[in-house]
């Protein structure tokens, strides 16, 4: 035996019996099997069983293939919340294909670029979004196969080639793709950028299959959870909680419209007892109106991410019986890949205490591996002393596998070994990370930093503001000033020195906003406020002098 | 753009953003940053939070490598549940390192057999076992380095080397060693074979991550569970536990002797909520003397594997206020890769029913990807009908790396893609398995084939019966026929035609012993009736005309 013979590296290869690439598909059979009768999806008056959604799935895989959509082509999907957007999940990946959710809520023009840019070879349209559908298709160069997805209340079109009919010429009983390399592209997810072009961003087996089980260990769920889908599926592929219901036999309760009513009737008629959501959502059970409101005695758990929550927000779910857990990501890291980890001595504090810390974005999700914040010059870590101001950086197998078709920006934001996120934040002592802006989002006044969260967070205490955001507004004696947008609760009345004043009273005076203007702020599909658009409403009236 | 310009695979390539190998030494550093504070262990009078075994572990890391201990070199121990039993399984794959721990009630022989087949470097040796390792050692052709742990109630060596001692010598602050690839080997186990010499099952990063993540999935654990220690951690790595229990921030509780007064006060004392351990464990609870039972009014979880529980021990068990989980693997699957998963729908059933599915063995863990009954000579699967034998297979990514230095015996393991693993059993119309033998434990009588398995849930059943086991006895006439073994509850009394006779009027008669032999079972370290010696004795039984 030579002396450079291994033991632990001689015949103990990858072969068939020990090795499969890590793929979330593996949880359908897995759950059809287990438990084929339980209700898997309820949408409206139809219900799915676990096993009627396997048997659905390998019929759209095989419908796919024998159009001759397979291996790494894209079908794309114009769907609200929906059986058919579930399924998709995973019946398009199981014929090898790229799953591209599109967010209903785009103009035609965006559309018509993410068709091109994705490759879409077929388009699942939900018959709600025709129009929208017709309207891309008009401006787009390629010609997608259409699919169109009958809903009880909306017409399809003369003609149209529809979802059920396409889904009876598969064959349930045709072998389906499982991905041959665990690395092969699961989904494409274009960011909602707010200039320019989106980015595609590319999701890997591997990574759908991590976070599905890092939701699950992450959030503490049992077996058999009640699922709320107030979360767009196709934002982040509804942050991998298609994958993740599989793994635990969830119900999925989808809703097509999304507001206090249906969210407590689904709450009360479902049991429902998880839900993800933007910090709208949370707008929606806070101050929801009194006809909205139905009595229910389980408890509730809610996970949400989007904007940092104002302590204020956070205190008033607590108290309304809901549990919150506060997550942070971007689409570049599968949704949730932070997670503000509940210590048991935190019960012990009061509210306000307890809400301070459950404001901050946390610690690294299990299956992410690496979390700082860092100054991106150096690449060095900022002081854990909660105030140096750094980009919160990721590593690990839950960070996209880049953008598609555009290398340089994938270079870019993967220089150094890290994904920057272009999110401005703190380390405090505890490991825990808060963020404090987005980079574009800091205001420079007078060369101070001023965080727009910190004050939109003062804003948010008052008790007569529902919403608030604060943006740059050029100025020429000290470069920006905070100027602040602000949405009042019913009924309230408020001046502009009122809300000046708080500010100044409850934070450092420079920080506080020199302008105020009341207006509903304008926000994107999954509830973000769209602050490039205040930004503009605050340049252009600087300029005309107001 | 060539026409096979493919952007799925174009500039999306791994790097150190979005790619790192799977280990669960990643859990390590995150629940020191998140829960440093939390306690971690608890070993008699000892208790160390997640940032102390965090540091130490590293101090381990850092001593193994100042001692050129490193990639792909063995770390034996020999050590009960422990402290530092819990902390090499983090501390010694952190030096890049292999954790062999050794089943301490193993005769020296083999352990000299064990740290020269599997090329043991540094020998850790509980100084509770100093007598085993030294005659261990004088047998072994190998002279690891020995450091000895010290425990209260037992002495050290003189001169020894000590742990402690050994810790202080490694740097805390020392970079440690991740894995450059999740092939890589973490830990070597050796079965228990019954005869010959044992095999050394080699275990992989990546396959020690997904079972850690798939306890906890598997399990429904919440985080911070308290785990009390009855299942030894050389039994598999602990079933992959002391991983879970970092990756959840649980509380680990040693027991240096495992019976019915240290089961019951550490539930009491500490409110264990989880444990594992064979069917022996279920009969300390069940048949605890009065004094050693203790007050509780918190939910118990057990899960319980290595031979299917009898239903009237389930039975007991769910009576007592235990909810127990039935699991089913081998030393090749890291332990658990089946579990008996509970359907909602079985909660309605009565008491025995229920006993009777959850003695299944069930469906495939999360993570296990191929779970059949096949006719090993076709490898086609059998009916679903819960009568057709055949042989448990298994694939996926919690099947072994392979036999260390046994190229032959991995081979075979692993003929045509599957893990054979030597169990007998059916496929229940449901898609659960359920065992009836292991291969050379199937009596064959008259050419009927008769489970050992079936008899011996018979057996238990008997009010009278503590525990029972049926191998197959050298017949002239009928070639073999079924030979019990039975040990008595305390203070009862039976015949061995009474025992027959209740046999056949539960069975079919030609299914009932022949003969039985009243005395207690001989057991291996882990629980595990030793079949091989009643066989034996069965046979010397038949040669001698008895």
């Amino acid at each position: 035996m030579k002396e450079s013979y291994n033991p632990f590296r001689s015949g103990l290869d990858k072969c068939a019996a020990n090795y499969a690439p890590l793929t979330p598909l593996s949880f359908l059979p897995r759950v059809a099997r287990t438990y084929p009768d339980q209700v898997a999806v309820i949408d409206g008056n139809s219900s799915k069983t676990w096993n009627e959604i396997y048997q659905r799935c390998r019929k759209l895989a095989s419908a796919l293939i024998n159009s001759s959509i397979g291996k790494d082509q894209t079908v794309s999907i114009l769907a609200p919340n929906s059986l058919v957007c579930y399924e998709a999940h995973f019946g398009v990946p199981m014929a090898g294909s790229v799953l591209n959710a599109i967010n209903t809520r785009l103009d035609a023009k965006t559309v018509a670029y993410i068709i091109d840019h994705g490759r879409t070879e077929l388009l699942l349209v939900d018959a709600e979004y025709l129009n929208l559908a017709r309207d891309a298709l008009a401006l787009a160069k390629r010609s997608p196969t259409v699919i169109e997805i009958e809903v009880p209340g909306f017409s399809c079109s003369d003609g149209a080639y529809r979802y059920e009919e396409f889904l009876e010429s598969g064959d349930k009983n045709e072998a389906y793709v499982m991905p041959e390399d665990e690395w092969d592209a699961i989904s494409l997810n274009y960011t909602s950028g707010t200039t320019g072009n989106p980015k595609g961003v590319v999701y890997h087996h591997r990574g759908a299959y991590l976070n599905a089980m890092s939701n699950a260990v992450g959030w503490e769920m049992p077996h058999h959870p009640v699922y709320l889908w107030t979360l767009p599926m196709f934002h982040c592929n509804g942050w991998c909680f298609p994958w993740t219901l599989a793994a635990v036999a969830g119900t999925s309760i989808c809703l097509r419209e999304v507001n206090s009513s249906t969210i407590f009737a689904a709450i009360a008629d479902h049991k429902v007892t998880h839900f993800c959501g933007a910090p709208i959502i949370m707008s929606m059970v806070i101050n929801a109106p009194k006809d909205a409101l139905r009595d229910f005695d389980h408890n509730v758990n809610m996970m949400t991410a989007a904007a940092p929550p104002p302590a204020s927000v956070l205190e008033a779910m607590e108290e309304r019986g809901f549990r919150v857990t506060h997550v942070y990501g971007l689409t570049e890291t599968y949704g949730p890949a932070v997670i503000c980890a509940w210590k048991p001595e935190w019960n012990s504090l009061d509210a306000q205490q307890k809400a301070d810390k459950n404001s901050r974005q946390g610690v690294p999700y299990h299956v992410l591996e690496g979390l700082d914040i860092m100054v991106p010059e150096t690449m060095t870590s900022v002081e854990d002393n909660g105030t140096q101001m750094g980009e919160a950086m990721f590593q690990g197998n839950i960070v996209m596998k880049g953008y598609l078709d555009n290398p340089d920006a994938t270079a870019e934001a993967f220089a150094a070994g890290w994904f920057h996120s272009g999110d401005l934040g703190v380390m405090h002592g505890d490991g825990y990370i808060q963020l404090k802006d987005r980079s574009k989002d800091i205001i420079i006044s007078g060369g101070e930093n001023i965080s727009s969260i910190e004050v939109e967070n003062c804003l948010y205490s008052h008790p007569s503001i529902l919403e608030a955001a604060v943006v740059a507004r050029p100025d020429q004696k000290w470069g920006e000033t905070p100027c602040a947008f602000v949405g009042l609760t019913a009924g309230a009345s408020l001046t502009q020195q009122q809300v000046i004043d708080y500010c100044r009273d409850n934070l450092a005076h420079y920080k506080a906003p020199k302008m105020v203007v009341f207006q509903e702020l304008p926000k994107t599909s999954t509830g973000k406020i769209q602050k490039f658009k205040l930004r503009e409403q605050a340049r252009e009236l600087a300029e005309s002098g107001k």
